[in-house]
């Protein structure tokens, strides 16, 4: 890659509508981790023996995961494809759907949105702690990485189909079938892992919570996972012939 | 504005048409209200012992929050637009898609509907005591006002993307996503602010009650975060290019 | 109406194509029936003690009147509009959306199914009992009925709204949104009325249970509430124009 | 059926169409057992004294079934018609939408991907053991496979009509209708068969817990209930006119 072309990328990455594509992650990233940790906060408030654990207590965070997620992505869609997610930002960029610096640039947002967003909490509620993922005491960091990282696959998979033009009206309900498969997979790994999935949520948490174990766990096996998605959605089960530019959610966006 | 334009813009109030608008916001209102408040005080019930609350009591406000809405919208949508709250009609109003005299009568019906529905669940339940808004002991009125706001521009803002044409087909779950929006933002803050949005909900209640402690909470911090989302949504995220007319779902209503 | 009409009218009831629909209700409130009344006694299978209530159960019941009746629509919408409901039922014949005979038939299939489920439920799971819908001890029967004939208002007239062509699009997600509304019903009155808003979901209940106590309360609420459904949606709030053979939904069933 | 017809219709099954779509329900089936089984394992992780039963254990493993299952059909319908279930597979061989062939290699890949989720779950969770399903103790074997034989009719039966192509718009919400069969399934039977409905997953958790009482149970029923959904939603309530191919969901895969 020449540096001109390298040059020629970033002015693309800092367009209007690129600008736009940012502000609409932030805003959708924001509420996605005001929902899900929010949720996790009053969860607990309504828990106020922390030994009683209760099965509710992890419908609440899988249904504000399927909630917050599919309206995120739904508010975002036609601005910046919904990522909503520094996983899913990078899946796409390994498919070739983004270019490498606005990937950056979605990045960027994402992580400010999600410190944002718990900042936010932190000061409002006053007394409470942010909660941050922890896994499983028996688990291995690599089991829990792993674990993360088939989950991601999971959504970026899901990410894929939902934005891909050739599944005619079944692309209605795509920001739902996101959500779903988010909620399913912190009903699954809730107790074990967490079921994070989004690294910039576990960045939000952790910087304000000022608690940084086990933050691997949260990037190495979701970016991962993610990039496996991506390859195996368009080179394999689905096949792109046409060119690039048909698929839809990120044409806006994308070089 | 003249006095003239705006005795014609009241004129364009009264319609037929207008007419039919203010009873399907009333309808959708009470239904909404009456499911939301009911199914606090169903939780209630089931919970004897005040003192041990229990996360699945916040999964059936929440819940309710979801299926309510998404179905009360969806009944009005084609008549009223579905606002169901004065500030997504007060975010509406400042973006121009609904003129000012329509905006009070809808305010009008939605309050009075709020009022009749908990009047129904207090009369109909006999011993019940019908709830109000409450903010969490350790927090300060202003910060349960901001965190208001901040999910009610969520939720503005998801009504904005939802009747926005220019998404094709994904305006077939457009109801869905302004009710997985509102249980999103429950399930974030409910034993904070209660995660009420709704100036009417939080009114209505409150006149049943007759406790009018923090009411203006449920007022400023929704009426706000609206007009930012409002604001926002069409200037600087999704710049409408076209004429007014074009923003379909409150085509039929606003002037 | 002479006679020759009459029997004109009962012989368009017996064609194939209405015999398939009559078959087609069965199917669909069979399933309706056997998730609602089956969950309720899945949930008391969980509860032991049964003095130990718990907002968990009401959401076992709420969820799956939206799951199944969501489900039941949408299988036998094509065929018979899906009613599942003998108030839906008798709403459409008021509405002049299907013809009298025709709903006999409706009513028939519908009490049936329901029936048959209950029984099912009854002798596969051995040592249950099959649980009937019940008031509160401090309500009376008026204020119940009163009470399911709002909720019975509310759910008819979200069927006549997701069967109405001309809200396009919307169309697709119209069996959600009455599943929608019946939990949130459910959730709003469950441990007030029950929230049957279906009499035959409680007449199969109480003939396998043995109990008809209240019964009334789960026909004259519903019924009336749905004739008035009926009459506002065609006639006040969305008034047709275009004649009869315009409404979709039972266009293949009706007269 | 001649030899060389046989021949011929089993290299129809090893295309590289075919591969892709048993890739694909390799993916989904994967993804579902793993949700459905895990979400199971994290409930029983958050009640540590099995003795206290509690409805919302019930809660979190029907919406996982619901939220699963509506993303495994998503991302595989256009690919292999997301059957993510033997049963299934075997309805639609029964209706002459798939071959046979065909039909035995989507059983293989179903059933690889239920034993490898289940061992994943094994390994990385370390302490815990799979759940296999199992039956009442008051309820006979008879008795629970006929309860898993009507709850597979009604899944296969939505299966059918999701996939029908007269459906026209509700087709965008099919997925979703699966999903909510299945969850609403769960609700009604999870303590007193489980409510399985799908022999891959029954099969894979048996595998790896290395328990095989009762395994005829979660077989029996569900072939039986799926062949019978099959012949009657094609010959009985919507008799198909058109030729076979015209049957859109499978129409790719089947030969």
């Amino acid at each position: 890659m020449a540096p001109s072309s390298l040059k020629a990328r970033f002015e693309q990455s800092i367009t209007p509508d690129a600008l736009k594509s940012y502000l609409a992650e932030f805003i959708s990233t924001f509420f996605y981790v005001f929902a899900v940790v929010g949720s996790s906060m009053a969860s607990r408030k309504l828990t106020p023996n922390a030994a009683e654990t209760d099965p509710s207590s992890l419908v609440v965070v899988a249904v504000a995961n399927v909630l917050a997620l599919s309206s995120a992505v739904y508010i975002a869609a036609t601005a910046s494809g919904g990522h909503v997610n520094p996983a899913v930002t990078f899946g796409m960029a390994i498919g070739g759907h983004i270019s490498v610096p606005t990937a950056l640039f979605y990045w960027i947002s994402q992580m400010f949105a999600s410190v944002m967003a718990c900042l936010l909490l932190r000061v409002v509620t006053v007394s409470q702690n942010v909660p941050v993922y922890a896994i499983a005491e028996e688990m291995t960091g690599f089991g829990a990485s792993l674990l993360e990282g088939v989950l991601t696959f999971g959504l970026v998979y899901t990410v894929y189909a939902a934005g891909d033009p050739r599944r005619g009206q079944l692309g209605a309900v795509g920001p739902l079938a996101i959500g779903f498969t988010a909620g399913a997979c912190v009903l699954a790994t809730g107790p074990f892992s967490g079921g994070s999935m989004n690294p910039a949520c576990a960045f939000g948490s952790a910087v304000i919570a000022g608690k940084f174990r086990n933050q691997a766990v949260y990037w190495v096996g979701p970016l991962v996972g993610a990039a496996v998605a991506g390859v195996l959605y368009d080179n394999v089960v689905f096949p792109t012939q046409a060119p690039d530019s048909l698929r839809g959610i990120s044409e806006n966006v994308g070089v």
